[in-house]
């Protein structure tokens, strides 16, 4: 009777996931997306329940804009880990997506292949309002894939505004992709992607692109080679690869490795996920407050009202905050 | 008897701040910058009060590593401005800096024409703690400069860590100072400062050093052709200039005015401005939450060890901040 009422079986849904069931870690990510207040109680325990099986994977964000084949290697990437005896994970930061409007993941004939593998887990962008929301229910989903015994896990991003920031800050190497350009037509990197950057890879080095390719990467090199590397352990790398043929992808995935190995001979490995996990503990709690003020929809019309003064300059930013402190009260 | 009692006469002094008195200036920002509660509430009156008045000036941020030449190139420009007719205030963001080991701007002699001017004040970074207290007293000197009738505000930061980042949140165009490289040896960009810079001028460009600099120029001028610009209607020029014999001093002024047509002709000036005011008012709040755990000593230490059970991967993030939440009521 008791265990009929509670809403999940936390438990038994634990261990059916660290056996790496699929059904029971797609139930479990469904519980961690919900809104209903006794799931997100019943998720948070999940995970903490869990967390002694996390963090053994790779963690791989993957960035670029649209048309640069992200779904193409993600799928060739997936497939050669996959065929080298990973399993694979591939999860999405989407903010823009909707359940309904079809998530950037939510077709899985983008990714054929890998869709078909059973080594590898394909789950779509979990559909919510902001990002923060977004970010925090992949990064759990990340924790139940690794406790379900995946080893790799690729986050991809549209890369529209903060979303690379939150995948980088979720992941152990930031990939950005990138097409060759046309003559003078080079593409432009974003600028907030450098800072970001492990590695950039250029694709659609096959046929008559390869020379284009190789400008594109001697251009892209001379860029990077001016700015001064995060890590004086590891300056980003540019290379080139095609998704479509195959060549390369084997050595994006040394890099990643290479890193990793660099990574943690500098101790700066273990440091940048125990930083990763503070910053994400704060980020949880601001959502909590943030949420606290939309909840109510008197207090969400007082706070924009005080937003639109202080934006104004009718009110210093200061008496706002000071006045939306006394509704958090 | 009533106006004795009271901490300060706020009409007085806002009168005597809009009348331009520098002692009355000088008076309210170490208002500003007092940790005392009445202190505080003042001067959240103050610059209530002296809101209506605030908001003309040019503000330039002013980066570049030690060593580069900023107090030399802040004198030259101030000095520029003045004998044109301008009211310059130099504040800055230094959050390293101590009242007692000296700030960054504590010897005026760095600034010795600019300091002896009666159309300039020169104040020192507010000594604190947090990155997030030296920005908003800094903020709110601004402003008051601003009400006094300053019309050009520089402030300039160490470019430690995020302090760029607050400064470029604070000011409408910013410059990094760069120094031309010997040979091989040419100085990195900062990735970060890519992100924020509106400009980037290399410094020094005089006698022997004028081909190394325009040298340097174009190099950094190549990567940043590479990088998409946050604004379409502004390409950050690279300009060399020399502050030892004021060359090119002219030009960096030249294109903080051409940046603000641009700006205000694309309406990007308004939004960026109304931007500020509002992330402003939200990190004032998160300064008022972060301060509520700091200010009892048996609460920091619970928020210490639940950031290093988050940290260790003992607790998730999700059930520390709902921890720390619980605190918060």
């Amino acid at each position: 009777m008791m265990t009929s009422n509670k809403v999940v079986d936390i438990k038994a849904l634990a261990q059916d996931l660290r056996a790496g069931h699929r059904a029971a870690l797609a139930r479990a990510i469904t519980l961690i997306e919900s809104r209903r207040g006794d799931h997100q109680a019943a998720a948070r325990d999940l995970v903490q329940a869990l967390l002694p099986d996390t963090g053994k994977a790779v963690r791989v964000g993957i960035t670029g804009s649209p048309g640069v084949g992200k779904s193409t290697t993600i799928d060739g990437l997936g497939m050669f880990l996959v065929e080298r005896g990973h399993k694979v994970a591939v999860l999405a930061v989407d903010p823009s997506s909707a359940r309904t409007g079809g998530s950037i993941l939510g077709d899985k004939t983008r990714m054929a292949r890998l869709a078909a593998s059973e080594r590898a887990y394909i789950r779509p962008s979990p559909a919510s309002g902001t990002l923060g929301g977004v970010a925090a229910k992949t990064r759990e989903a990340m924790l139940l894939c690794e406790a379900a015994g995946f080893d790799v896990v690729l986050v991809e991003t549209v890369g529209i505004g903060q979303s690379e920031t939150a995948v980088c800050d979720m992941t152990d190497f930031f990939l950005a992709l990138m097409l060759p350009g046309a003559g003078d037509e080079l593409q432009g990197i974003k600028k907030g992607l450098v800072e970001l950057a492990d590695m950039i890879a250029v694709n659609k080095a096959d046929g008559d692109n390869i020379k284009r390719a190789n400008i594109a990467a001697a251009e892209y090199r001379g860029a990077l080679h001016i700015l001064t590397p995060r890590s004086e352990h590891w300056h980003p790398p540019v290379v080139t690869y095609s998704a479509l043929t195959g060549t390369g992808i084997d050595v994006l995935w040394r890099k990643i490795l290479d890193h990793r190995t660099a990574m943690n001979a500098s101790g700066e490995f273990a440091s940048r996920r125990r930083q990763q996990q503070i910053k994400w503990m704060w980020s949880m709690l601001e959502q909590r407050m943030m949420a606290r003020l939309r909840a109510d929809a008197s207090v969400r019309a007082k706070v924009k009202k005080i937003e639109a003064e202080v934006a104004d300059g009718r009110v210093t930013p200061s008496l706002g905050a000071e006045q939306i402190a006394e509704m958090l009260r």
